[in-house]
């Protein structure tokens, strides 16, 4: 079973990254004297095993053995040719930073293998693994029967999914898409909405059949319509948007609210309300799924859900260290919590 | 000198892809088989060269003779967590899908070198070349002054800057930022706009440089005003869309006018200005940058220049296939050349 794990924003320890800041050194450097690699002088490993000591840094972490892989490097599998990359999604690369992070305070590198339109997937993997190209690897965009994941189980090539599959025994870190599902359709409720549409993308990706299952499971505990004409899904498309807010309007029994499972979709459902005499918030509730640049400067404000993408980086890199590790623990499979962020977008009925 | 050259979008002869795409194999695996690599089999090889044969696809680039680099890899060195990218910039990752495409045709792999803020960047790119991660580096983010350039050239190591720096002697793609600055002031004036702000970052970034360059360029020629007080830098800041809209307001003798070097200003500029009863494009005339998903759903829509991405980022392929061929060309320094988009955004005066 998932973990569901509190994502704790404060009261961090002192990392290595405080004791590089503190230092003015880089944590590749910090992170090389503390483990006693060559390229540091006896002087500068001195002074940093001082300050670690001074500033209260726990080297427990620190002190875990990995296995010697052969490059020293972790690799993160990322698409670039998404519609959700297209309209500004930058979610993988604020991960990444996080990720790097805990990485390097280990003295691993992180690179990011993208894939375009160029590239076939599931052969790109293989080719990178056959090149051995890093020691581990994390898979983005997990797809719900995800031959990657067969691939590298059979290879037994550590790596960790960002999102889960069907298959079992290895380990992943999803955020909590059915939980902000159900928890959006129970605030509408709650608000009076009975008629509340879900618009999701038409691909078979785990983050989307998640969030479709909670969605399923409110819909039908909940004192709210359960009509399959309620659900959307839109084709990975840049206008996605605005497909969405033609089809939420041609419907002969239209809904007083929706939910997104792709926030990227708002600012062109927006307009495209607009464009028909609707405004949104007013006419039409909407409840976006994360926190996202993209929608920050939609008026009214989005009602989303709120994650911090550095810690979520961070514990993906702990989980990462985890597979590398010279006896690696059971799977860790671990859903990330999300808090919600109210604002105006989703007001009570009647409207 | 700079070469100005043409962006074409269509006419592109038979490449490498649409091989692969006929035959529904990999760019990677066509290529492999084009340059009789050993992981193809004979019969794949006269299969794809049959194919390529009754396409049309002139093999000349194809036979380009490669320095044997020891990695078969490209490296793009990329910062992540700029302002920009957290507003949902996904410029770089864009460009990579073309540059990746011109790579694979040469069968030479991409990866991308994400530098956060764990990350020193002068000492990280040491570092990488120290691994020797790539036989080619491909820069971004490039400084006016920018001590990764110099580095580079001293170890003779090749590399591409995307954007130019002080230093010369090397190769360069840029975007024509000088050019869209200047291009926007004149055609501000001629709408008869004589107070036009110009809005760009706070950093010591060639691009804001350029665009400063093109809007002084401008103001000095044309019959507006040539004021300092126009002239607004911003911090690298989320904010700072809004933190514009303010300062636009709070100057004693308001432009009717503001010029945006970073695009990504302009849906928080909207927002401030909205909420201080100022609407743009009606009483405040707005041209942005790069025509930009984030952008793209605003209302009035904004007037902006566009740019294929995929089609800059083949040609920075082919201009890293330069630097690592066996007799490398003289640097190839360029200017990319930007296509006006009229909009909604900067109406004519008066008001």
């Amino acid at each position: 079973m998932a973990d569901v794990r509190t994502g704790g924003k404060s009261g961090r320890a002192v990392g290595i990254k405080d004791v590089a800041r503190e230092l003015g050194m880089s944590i590749a450097t910090v992170s090389r004297a503390m483990n006693a690699r060559g390229e540091v002088s006896e002087a500068t490993r001195r002074l940093v095993l001082e300050t670690a000591a001074s500033l209260g840094y726990s080297a427990n972490q620190s002190g875990r053995s990995l296995r010697r892989g052969r490059t020293g490097t972790v690799a993160l599998v990322m698409p670039i040719q998404t519609a959700r990359t297209q309209s500004g999604e930058t979610f993988f690369l604020n991960v990444s930073n996080g990720l790097q992070e805990t990485l390097l305070g280990h003295g691993l590198n992180l690179v990011i293998l993208p894939f375009g339109s160029a590239v076939r997937q599931e052969q790109f993997l293989r080719d990178v693994v056959d090149r051995h190209v890093a020691d581990a690897y994390v898979l983005a965009d997990t797809q719900r029967a995800d031959p990657r994941v067969d691939y590298l189980l059979a290879q037994r090539v550590p790596f960790v999914s960002l999102g889960r599959t069907r298959a079992d025994g290895y380990s992943w870190l999803d955020l909590d898409f059915a939980g902000v599902a159900e928890r959006s359709v129970r605030r509408l409720a709650e608000r009076g909405h009975r008629r509340i549409a879900v618009a999701t993308a038409d691909r078979d990706v785990n983050s989307d059949a998640e969030f479709l299952r909670g969605y399923r499971d409110a819909v039908t505990t909940l004192d709210v319509d359960d009509d399959d004409a309620l659900v959307v899904r839109l084709p990975d498309s840049r206008d996605n948007g605005d497909l969405l807010g033609d089809r939420l309007l041609a419907m002969p029994d239209r809904p007083t609210a929706v939910v997104l499972a792709q926030e990227t979709l708002a600012p062109g459902l927006y307009r495209s309300l607009r464009g028909h005499g609707v405004e949104p918030g007013r006419d039409l509730a909407v409840i976006g799924f994360r926190e996202n640049p993209v929608c920050a400067h939609l008026v009214p404000a989005l009602t989303c859900f709120h994650v911090s993408l550095e810690d979520y980086g961070r514990r993906l890199g702990e989980i990462v260290l985890e597979r590398l590790s010279a006896a690696p623990p059971a799977p860790t499979q671990e859903v990330w919590p999300m808090e919600l962020v109210p604002k105006e977008s989703d007001p009570a009925l009647p409207f």
